[in-house]
């Protein structure tokens, strides 16, 4: 089904049923796991297959280019070279392929398998796959994330083990229901981490009602009990109560469940805000295709990463679909706790690497997850056995409202110019453990992108003796206390800065302000400047931020200027930021040497995706992943280049973060400087303000309001 | 008309019609005005008077607590202290007092007035009111904020004088309909400047099209004319066309109009997004006084600072209403100017001392400035002939939704508890010439208080020879450039955290986070913690943002505890900041000596309120203000303490910042630690989430999105 295109290039539409980007369908992941579980050389190996994840293995950036090109939108074979004056149009792109991560619980070993997937029907008649082994390689030295199932495993086999019984009966708990016990990762501090074994050090938690399911229980930290666990085999193998530790009292403030089960009465006046949207929204959906407000984009989902936004775009008016980045995700996550003591200096959790930000993400409500007009995503998976498993709504987008976008009233005339601002949000929200995270993407108007994340759930516990405090942490209730942490959050953006298909021509500037010295060309002492300085290899470009000159750097494309004559480009510009609070010599820094730097550069390379390597979880190698590559120092003055942005927050708790804490919200920004000749958000049109009859229809608010009237 | 508390002590409604924090109303402002002229000793003196404002002169706080206490809401009687176990109950409350900067045109000579205003009839006739002088005073060596009239003046003053239509036509323009002159104050540099003389330094632009009175005539900078206008007298007294400069091209990308009169097309996809409150707004408003989720306030308003927030507390159940801050207000902005030249270095308004933020505040649109249920405020002043002026819906009062306010999600039951959050927000928004700043103070259902100010507006240019760039700025067309500059806000927080009326039981303590030291109780290296340190006195209390240390401070009750003993407190957590860019002999400096520092703490004086002086405009003094006051190191360990938090941005425009600014945002939070037992968010009910009907019920979205079918 081919359809002519106003340039007179045929256009491929639906020749394919799956654009080279978009994650794998249900149907996809099943055929994958079905062909690598038929490749097991024994009906042992078969049985001892434990599925990890199974991704699309995405193509090179030729093919999403070919894709985008002539078989989906953005339908744009002009951006392609051209051989000899004339288009060369593919018959179709190549076969989808499948990567899967397979955990042998029998040998221990962690293997990477790559499926090509073929569809041997047409589409039209709900498409039916094949799929084929490209290869197999056992990964050596490696212990793949954790999985969900191994969490209920694990806390299984600890509740089982006789000794656990005793010690809990020693802390007054006969009722087994009642205990909790969540799988740590062991990071890696000897080498008794190792990954030759598959290992978990499990915290405990004991809550007091048997009988009610949403009772928090992380009010109850059980320590004193040193227990790690198999998950190999499902046994413990090292336990020891080695502190008697009395559970703390029960919290009458630990519970968050509305109303009376928590033991207190709900607020009666928050009135109904609700978002209409009478024309729908303003964006545009084609599969996994995104239009709104001249941006366009694709979205993605991984198991590790959760979303991805791919081919970030905007159409520039007679300058057509400039792009700005190939794909825009978090690549990993950690979270270091300041606590000496066991066993909080074992938590630094890895949320990506260790546990996968995707495979614990939520399926979100409308109306309280998000609100407006919400366009959801829902996202697929294997889970451990192999099956198919589906979050519903896992990824939502939608349009909001956000202030005002610019104002001008002249002082001459009266006269007011103002607009407001409309953002687009895609966002999905994951909870690993205690913790929630809420990723978001935000696209403004004015050509803005802003990255956010938003941090709610339950602060990580540690009981006290009676009478105890901690110098590293809040004490939050009697003898419970929460210790100081961190937040980190690692941000990889492969850019594309006024890149079309095939170029790589972007590099790295960073500004810094100075204040200009003294002298006959400062005589009022008044001048500062911006100082740029290209950062010319991967060693000089790893930086740390400084707000005193505020710093920032910018993506600048060497070969395309604006008006003025100077490179377009697109400003990184950092947030509230921090750097680990640890000695150099601290053992999670072995495996997070990423954490060193707020920002590195490097050069595109397709097998460089997870800053501590694929598999942190007991990595024994020292600085694995982007501390590593970045040694090669290679150039950066032209390439095609992938930003790393490491930001964090120092969180010293508070009584208000409890049970539950508020949101808080952290992130950074990406600004035209220079992309556009003006601003992009000029041509917004001016909003309606015939909305003030509505105050004067609505004799309820006058009456709820008291007096609500003019003064 | 008394009626009865629920506690039975008599409670005095309506004896009086204004709260003693009320701002002043228009017949108060007519009564004061014609007061003080009356009191004038001559005919002369009387047409001599201009009335730069006339404002409310705040009572001492013990009135405030009377009046709090049995004349208006919140009544809170108990709160007062007793006298031998009975309440002394007054019958009523002090008269209120209008405090009045006059400028005599004809001596040059700046006189306060205090005058006394008294109701003659009982408030139910509509109030008639009569002015008693109280005091007047001639304040010498100063000059007063310069006046909208005086910048029509200006204008005018310039554009008659001949050898500036000389020096016009010398650049090509013979309409001198088309030049704008804009009154800049003159600032502080030598002895030239000193208040002796009225002064204004203008700036001067012109436009191309005579007929079009939205053109943007910033576009045109016209540079290398010296003028100084003596204000006092209206005539010039300094001028010389020191360099030709040609008049920048016409930028076709100037205008900021909608649609052709901007000479594009405007986005035609936006598609409405109302805010509908079917049961009106959660919150009550009785005059001046706000209750909305369990915060309630005060609005006040002035000319110098706009919006002021008075006698913020929250509801804490059984606790009762817990202040937290007695009064906040912006007291200051400076925007200094980093390009050496003239006549840039000359620019560093001080917008709030020299022009008045609440005096150039804007009249509000619904649907444009503000969107969802509105509550707006008018403000009233005086203009310079000592007439009443009202700016109508001046302060924005209304309700947001702000995405996630907590969330959790258990993942053995995978139940999840999440609420949205609302926020209150009361803002306004100013023009001070080119650019535009809007005040905002967002109140959180968690117990944050945040304030946020946007700046938007039109770049301040200057003119370059044909091939000319300049180090201190950003080329932003051909020859036009926008020079860096820096914009600092100074927040004055007069707190009260958990202080009864007529308590003084605060201090300020530091935090820092430090890497704990290597050894044994460290073995780990992974430890932290956070260091405290209470600033004792004004000359410790000098203190920077230091985001290495998060550093934060912490304002505490000195006596009250929450529930595990710690003192109750409130963090103010700075947000991206910055210091001056300028060397200290910087001239502009001497008049802000107050930038030096992000943080300054003063015990509570009733003469300190503006951190360069009351009339910064062409202060010859050095370091008047804030800098001075603290000299005399005050102790702060246990007083009624007033923060003083600078924070900057540093400006390097950006071409996308023209022709008119998106908006850019900066602020801080001030957020309870410790202040509650846990979060007080916890009681906010969960939203409904039936609203997914409404997706299925609205055809046209799904006609309008494309696929916006589930995939
Ligand atoms: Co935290
Ligand atoms: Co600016």
């Amino acid at each position: 089904t081919a359809k002519a295109s106003s340039k007179g290039i045929p256009i491929m539409t639906r020749a394919q049923r799956f654009h080279p980007l978009d994650p794998l369908s249900a149907a996809e992941i099943a055929v994958a796991v079905a062909t690598v579980r038929a490749a097991g050389k024994s009906p042992e190996e078969r049985d001892s297959m434990r599925f990890v994840e199974a991704v699309l293995l995405e193509p090179e950036k030729n093919v999403v280019a070919l894709a985008d090109a002539y078989f989906f939108p953005p339908f744009q074979p002009s951006l392609l070279p051209r051989t000899k004056g004339s288009a060369v149009i593919p018959s179709r792109l190549p076969p989808r392929r499948a990567k899967l991560v397979v955990y042998n619980r029998h040998s221990n070993e962690t293997t990477i398998w790559i499926v090509e997937l073929s569809e041997v029907h047409a589409a039209t008649r709900g498409g039916h796959h094949r799929g084929k082994v490209i290869s197999s390689a056992v990964v050596p030295d490696v212990q793949p994330a954790m999985d969900a199932m191994e969490y209920a495993e694990c806390e299984a086999t600890v509740k089982n083990y006789p000794p656990f019984i005793e010690a809990m009966k020693r802390r007054g708990v006969d009722d087994m229901e009642l205990v909790m016990v969540d799988a740590w990762c062991a990071g890696y501090y000897t080498d008794a981490d190792s990954p030759s074994r598959r290992l978990a050090r499990p915290l405990i938690f004991c809550r007091t009602e048997s009988d009610s399911p949403m009772e928090n229980g992380y009010a109850r930290p059980v320590e004193g009990i040193h227990v790690v666990v198999d998950m190999q085999n499902d046994v413990v193998i090292e336990f020891e109560d080695r502190k008697f530790v009395p559970l703390p009292p029960p919290d009458h403030l630990r519970n968050y469940t509305p109303g009376e089960t928590r033991g207190g009465v709900d607020r009666s006046d928050v009135k109904p805000l609700i978002i209409d949207q009478p024309e729908g929204p303003s964006f545009r959906i084609n599969g996994y295709f995104v239009e709104w407000q001249k941006w366009n984009f694709r979205i993605g989902f991984t198991p590790k990463e959760g979303l991805v936004i791919y081919s970030v775009a905007y159409v520039d008016g007679s300058r057509g679909r400039r792009p700005i980045a190939h794909r825009l995700s978090f690549v990993e996550m950690v979270v270091p706790y300041g606590d000496p003591n066991e066993p909080h200096y074992r938590k630094n959790a890895f949320d990506a690497g260790e546990d996968g930000l995707g495979k614990n993400a939520h399926s979100l409500k409308k109306g309280c997850d998000c609100l407006g007009y919400i366009k959801y995503f829902d996202a697929h998976f294997t889970n451990f056995t192999g099956h198919v498993e589906t979050i519903e709504n896992c990824v939502c987008l939608h349009e909001e409202d956000h202030g005002i976008l610019w104002k001008h009233q002249d002082w001459r005339t009266g006269l007011a110019e103002v607009r407001r601002s409309r953002r687009l949000t895609v966002s999905f929200i994951c909870t690993v453990a205690n913790y929630e995270y809420g990723f978001y993407w935000h696209f403004y108007q004015d050509g803005k992108i802003e990255s956010e994340v938003k941090l709610t759930g339950i602060l990580s516990l540690g009981a006290l003796m009676p009478g105890e405090s901690r110098k590293y942490g809040t004490t939050i209730a009697p003898s419970l206390y929460a210790p100081v942490h961190q937040h980190f959050f690692i941000a990889r953006m492969d850019m594309a800065v006024d890149c079309k298909p095939n170029e790589a021509h972007n590099q790295v500037v960073e500004i810094n302000v100075k204040v200009e010295s003294a002298g006959t060309h400062n005589v009022h002492n008044n001048a500062f400047f911006a100082e740029e300085k290209i950062l010319k290899s991967e060693l000089e470009a790893m930086r740390d931020c400084d707000p005193s000159s505020a710093r920032h750097w910018i993506v600048r494309n060497t070969r395309t200027v604006n008006r003025t004559g100077q490179p377009t480009g697109y400003r990184l510009v950092p947030g509230s930021n921090c750097l680990p609070l640890a000695l150099p010599e601290a053992k999670f820094l072995r495996r997070a040497g990423f954490l060193k730097h707020n920002l590195w550069v490097t050069p595109y390379n397709s097998d460089e995706k997870f800053p501590g390597g694929e598999f942190p979880n007991q990595n024994p190698r020292i600085h694995e992943g982007l501390a590593t590559w970045v040694k090669k120092d290679r150039p950066l003055e032209e390439t095609d280049i992938v930003l790393w942005y490491v930001f964090g927050l120092t969180h010293i708790p508070r009584l208000e973060d409890w049970p539950v804490m508020p949101v808080e919200r952290i992130g950074f920004m990406l600004m035209p400087d220079g992309f556009f000749n003006c601003s992009p958000a000029v041509d917004v049109p001016p909003g309606s303000s015939d909305v003030d009859a509505k105050e004067a229809e609505s004799p309820k608010a006058i009456q709820n309001g008291g007096l609500v009237s003019k003064l």
